[in-house]
């Protein structure tokens, strides 16, 4: 049978148009009319409040600090790290003036008479100014190590941009740490990438890989790279955090140095780790379907949606009440260890119509309750991660309040563990390996849906080898994603030098 | 007896040079480097979030949601509401450039290939960018009211800055709403001004005055400003919170029109109100005292710190043992409903310095343990708020460690009320009524510590009558703080004009 769903296109019709469909219907964000940057609506925020709860406790468990740091940072200190400013200078904002002025036709203009002395960059990144912080904070290895993170707005500049995945300014946590050792920087680097996996897994429902970037992916100043990498229902890859190992380069360029036990002055090692608003984009693409978003519970800004249909008369009152008293009663009860979130929706419109907005925002359960239900002692429950029955329609469950009182809990428990069975079966099912170059382009020339990536051995090469791999690679629209941290076994020569292969790497399209 | 404090200047001897030290000895900020911006440190931030996380519930109470609006404002945007521009138009980042291109010499300039066709702005308030989003947003009576907030960081560029008080980069909460309804709209003004009298004061143990600005303090382009004015050690007021009744006055400006029931289109009335970091800046001016700051329990990042006096020896397994048994249980208690906040300081430095660095951060509750506690079954307890016995030595109690525990959380409530309690009867004590406006110039012309404020019947004058009021005051170095909602008797002339009085207004010096 054809089902009739939500939104007015599907995954397969067009992705990325089904993309901005399910941002706009699930009111998630919307176009500011300020270039390149986005308002980011209640529902949209709200699941990055989750996020931010959630992950916040993490890095907060892991023994760091929360501390704001400045939005400008003068320009100079860019000029200090030249691997570090190539990489950003490009697409930074620079604020130049310090007021206004009538233009004397009615309209302002920026007032000559106060020009900055040295312009302000809106800080892309904060390692430049943390740097400096870290070298006022550090003299000595009692002072080590220095673990802060911040959650803050940045700004770099894109020529294309698209909501939550690539946008002007976005918000995101940047962590930043300064250590006595390359190996405790080394650990360090690596223990954030575990937070940001479990974290992906555990609250996101995100099944990723985790794994070095190549050279060529490198963040700019870094000794090494490392992501998480998930999987979109177009077989896209979507970087969803980053964690980097600095060795000394920014101590070295910022001065960050402390004596030692032994009473000799040292440079620090650091690390900087971050992920960002684009995990939400990340989020629609892997759990994304024809009728909208799907929010894993533990993320969801509601779990329970309860839609009383109210039909403007005296019964209203009754059915209301029996539906606050619903609503009550959850919202004493813990899901995940937290307590569950219920939303009794008495907005002014038909329940249908909020009955499908819940639907298309992606809410775990939506629970209709009808004078019908009220007198059976009864709620209509709907699990979005299983919208329709074998026939095509709509599988709303009528069960006895009561049980579903009992059952609310591990129903989300049971929603979130179904979603992400789904998205690491779809993971696992769509890596490949690829035993030559020529079997790379004949998997990528196919034209299905989901082509997914290819898994290579390569000699990671260096220098202008690896130039011309990434070049060749890019001709065929892909890059390596990176190299997981779980290795196969790694046989035969590498699929683009033919030298013996060192490690394997996962090679694939990507946002 | 003279006792030897732990800060390097008192309150009587310079409040200001006491109010710099007070920041950097609990280490809360610091100057960065990027003129005007300070770097908040993770005690300060820990302050922050705290402040954050229990407004944010009450605003969430209240029905707003949370939202994301752009950091950066269109210069047209600004050109719309002409009283609100001509407001903030004098102190702006300007945004001019979006690229840095290499200076030939090695420095970096901004490119001038990339110089935007409109200005930016860095968001000073967000009136502009959230109104143009209502205009999108509200169509019919329905879609109304709307009632969001955001939590930001904002920048209006100052030549004198002071730490929390006044810097350029400042963070914040601005709620915004649009109402069907001036009722509506101004009932919304007073219920988010006293959200915030009874955050202030419940949390934060900041008494407060709540009282509408006189029209010459009002913000840029409101109908109604109303504030809260907390009372500083020195007398001076500061404005701690604020909200406006903007009328139609935006909605016109941004066209925020709705059809209202019977199928008219009429102007929205909006609303704006905002609390920011400077409420930190209060805490310290209110609670802090020659040894540093003394942190409200329900605002301290730490409520409870325990300081093992460890020896470098053997001995010290078992005490911390002790120690983290102690920590482990007081996690489990609550204390003003949520988990109680308690740190074991393990950081490797003498116990002694330990003591006094919390004493300086202001933690509540400093708990010591020693052999002898340890041995005893107890441990030594300092009460922030009571530093020192009659006879000037160090108030340390020697208590069971069970007995600590099962009265731990009402210690808690104990020193939030005493702080709260000493406040309030300092602000009470330090507002004196005067009948005419050379009572007025007496009582500021005494040089006493805390002038604190006058409380005058007034005519309420407008226009050139209020300049006059406003320069005579100035030149006494006063301003009209507010008209209290909570009005006294109100007989005799107008101090100012001797025309009838209307209302009583407080009159003082502010920050």
């Amino acid at each position: 049978m054809t089902i009739k769903h939500a939104l007015p296109v599907t995954r397969d019709q067009d992705f990325a148009a089904w993309y901005q469909a399910v941002i706009a219907e699930a009111d998630l964000a919307e176009e500011s009319g300020v270039r390149g940057c986005m308002v980011i609506r209640p529902w949209g925020y709200g699941i990055w409040e989750r996020i931010q709860r959630l992950l916040d406790e993490r890095i907060k468990a892991t023994g760091h600090e929360n501390c704001y740091f400045p939005l400008f940072i003068p320009l100079s200190y860019f000029e200090k790290e030249a691997e570090h400013v190539e990489g950003f200078a490009k697409e930074m904002a620079v604020v130049t003036h310090h007021r206004l002025i009538g233009d004397g036709k009615g309209g302002l203009v920026p007032d000559p008479a106060a020009k900055l002395e040295e312009p302000l960059i809106v800080r892309p990144t904060s390692e430049t100014v943390i740097g400096a912080a870290f070298a006022r904070w550090v003299q000595s290895w009692r002072d080590l190590p220095v673990l802060i993170n911040q959650w803050a707005n940045v700004v770099r500049w894109e020529m294309r941009t698209r909501m939550f995945l690539r946008t002007s300014e976005f918000l995101w946590q940047e962590g930043h740490t300064a250590h006595a050792s390359v190996q405790e920087a080394r650990d360090e680097t690596l223990k954030m990438l575990e937070v940001y996996r479990a974290f992906a897994e555990d609250c996101l429902a995100l099944p990723v890989v985790a794994g070095e970037k190549p050279e060529n992916e490198r963040f700019p100043g870094a000794v090494a790279t490392y992501s998480i990498e998930a999987m979109m229902q177009d077989g896209k890859a979507l970087q969803a955090g980053t964690s980097h190992f600095l060795g000394t380069n920014f101590a070295s360029a910022q001065n960050i140095r402390f004596q030692n036990a032994g009473g000799e002055l040292e440079l620090a090692n650091t690390t900087s780790w971050g992920v960002s608003t684009r995990m939400i984009g990340g989020v629609i693409m892997v759990h994304g379907d024809d009728d909208g978003l799907r929010v894993p519970p533990r993320i969801a800004p509601w779990q329970v949606v309860i839609v009383p249909m109210l039909r403007d008369g005296p019964e209203d009152e009754a059915l209301v009440a029996y539906c606050k008293a619903l609503q009550q009663e959850l919202a004493t009860l813990a899901a995940f260890g937290e307590p569950l979130r219920a939303l009794l929706d008495l907005k002014p419109a038909k329940a249908a119509a909020k009955r499908w907005g819940w639907v298309k925002k992606g809410a775990p359960l939506v629970v209709e309750v009808g004078p019908r239900d009220m007198a059976g002692g009864n709620v209509s429950v709907v699990r979005r991660d299983r919208l329709y029955r074998a026939d095509g329609k709509l599988d709303s469950a009528i069960v006895a309040r009561a049980t579903f009182v009992a059952e609310a809990s591990g129903l989300l428990e049971s929603v979130q563990a179904a979603l992400f069975a789904e998205a690491a079966a779809r993971l696992r099912g769509s890596i490949a390996p690829a035993a030559d170059l020529a079997a790379v382009e004949a998997h990528f020339a196919d034209t299905c849906a989901n082509p997914g990536w290819v898994d290579v051995a390569w000699a990671r090469p260096a220098g202008a080898a690896l130039d011309a791999v990434v070049e060749r690679l890019k001709a065929l629209k892909l890059t390596i994603r990176n190299a997981p941290l779980a290795q196969g076994a790694i046989d035969g020569p590498c699929v683009f030098t033919g030298a013996p292969a060192v490690e394997r790497v996962l090679v694939g399209r990507a946002y």
